[in-house]
């Protein structure tokens, strides 16, 4: 049998030693886990960028890994711990919106993380990555099935994503999503989008959509699908971000006209 | 008999090669070992925050690990290079303060770094992780035993860390660390608590001791004991460096006093 | 066999998930490959980085490592993406100038990828590191030749590194790159330096070559050959950077004089 992969997802940073007493303790339990890290760099926090960030990751992993997400800002509190079951793969975490983008028909079980036989002894209140989702993950890493950590429950919160609405001029959506390019992925997926459409941003005229950024010149701004399907704007060569002076997500209105406004 | 877990904390920071390097070098000479980073992100240069660090981390990982810890403004001088070996672990680095977590009677032996043999040849004076603790680690994980790399010394450098002190209104102390959520921990441990003490930082009352920083409303300072047992100040769903205006370890007091001030 | 080594270079950055992505893609294909992170911080788009994070990383890995290497603007137009074979090695990525820093006589085979038996089916405009070159290397990596990829080519893209030039004072470059330290790393190797020479930074005197920079006093600065054979310039202790207050690689002059000037 090979080695199960486990990957994290959170908001510790890079900067301190979080992420490696997480796998430390993951390999303490499962000395054969394959540890992958998806980021660490969620803004500290952010469920909704959490959310964003492991939509757009976790089909890139084979079936039957464990995925770990934790951004968590009620640690400690009543918020409940997830073992949250699809046909492929696992995803443990907190009960708090992370992992709202697994729709209800693709999940087969939610589990509630109560038994205390599988969590560090003396469990902290402040880092439950370590103490709860990181002994659990590896656990389920060695073939202990999900029921065994506690009841099955219903359902999970779950947060609305920003998502599109019509307007009497096309499709307005916000910016979801700010990478390190600087490149600004709006809330407004492929499938929603009339091919003849001009975007616009915060109503500044982007033009039509393009394939890739490299398709405009050096220092000009393009819009395109991202590689998600996602509708992104760019500055070719240079950071969409600074250009357009957006700090935080939702703070800009991407807008998509049927015609020149 | 199954790979053997390096880890690697330095201050190499994560925008250049470094780290990389070190890990294709261990990979060249002992292929099967699982490499772990903890954190390159140590502040540059800062000893203090390397032995928080890693004193922090190593209880987290199976007993055989070997931790490599580089934070190391004298490579290249006279400093030694040290293999300390504790019951259960090894540690591999510049002698320089930076294991003087380690008490006397937790190490077994601390072996200078001699034998040529084992670094690289031509070794540079500016990038021992690379040329003399790498291949050490590398070859302490192929089995080779601690008294092959050079002759037992008796001691190794200590610091002492900055710690607490009474007063007449309870006990002192200061900000050891700042993590990456801007949260301060404090040089005061858990035992040494009161725990009917409130908590004051530079003279503001944040209150009594807390469970978990999500036990005050988002936005107000809170102080709690951290997942290592360090008293903790930081701010609910925010950034207690940014609250408090506090840039640098040691530029702020910690006082935990028995009554109101 | 033992698991091949796939290492990544990228400008990708490390707050998103784009380096998780293309390691799942990886294990998706090559369950075994065991994959080294060298950097994800070269600067966005910044091919003249990625070669000297590049060249001076890929020795350090063992025969048979497989180098993935992603710094793209054009990704998505008509640049080729390549398999470049050496001797012992397999370099994976865009046809800009990335790679170099290899020699002709290095180099025994360049292949166009073509194939798109081995990219992933709909492949995106601006991810090919996941479509593209991901599942190229795990093909290799699975023992897939570089033939089948696609047809030959007779050479690459090469950038022209900036170099040296002999003035009457001695020789003069510039910094070429910039590290985590604030180490200004020189365009000029040691095997082209005068022992006896005196070294400058913008017209202000650093001192003959020393050993390392532990060699002055904390706070001066001092030149030195760093550990991958290049003058370098820093500050002990301290930032070069910082101290010289040099922002950008290539805005600064570096003069080696015989003599005083």
């Amino acid at each position: 049998m090979s080695e199960p992969i486990i990957t994290l997802t959170t908001d510790f940073g890079t900067n301190d030693n979080y992420a490696g007493i997480v796998k430390g303790i993951i390999l303490s339990i499962c000395r054969r886990a394959d540890i992958v890290d998806i980021t660490h760099s969620v803004p500290p926090f952010d469920i909704a960028a959490g959310r964003y960030v492991m939509e757009t990751s976790y089909r890139a992993f084979p079936p039957g890994t464990i995925h770990i997400g934790v951004v968590d800002p009620g640690v400690g509190t009543k918020r409940k711990g997830l073992v949250i079951k699809t046909n492929k793969l696992v995803f443990v975490g907190p009960d708090n919106g992370l992992f709202s983008f697994l729709g209800r028909r693709e999940i087969s079980k939610i589990i509630e993380i109560r038994n205390s036989k599988y969590i560090l002894p003396d469990a902290s209140d402040t880092f439950h990555a370590r103490d709860v989702f990181a002994p659990v993950a590896a656990y389920l890493a060695l073939g202990v099935i999900p029921e065994e950590f506690g009841p099955a429950i219903n359902d999970m919160i779950r947060i609305k994503p920003p998502g599109y609405r019509k307007t009497s001029q096309g499709i307005a959506g916000t910016v979801i999503y700010i990478d390190h390019f600087g490149n600004l992925v709006s809330s407004i997926k492929a499938e929603r989008i009339n091919a003849g459409g001009i975007v616009y941003l915060n109503g500044a005229k982007i033009g039509p959509i393009k394939k890739t950024f490299g398709a405009v010149k050096p220092g000009r701004p393009v819009a395109y699908i991202n590689s998600f399907g996602y509708l992104e704007i760019a500055v070719s060569g240079g950071s969409g971000r600074e250009y357009f002076r957006i700090e935080k997500p939702e703070s800009a209105e991407i807008l998509i006209a049927r015609d020149k406004i």
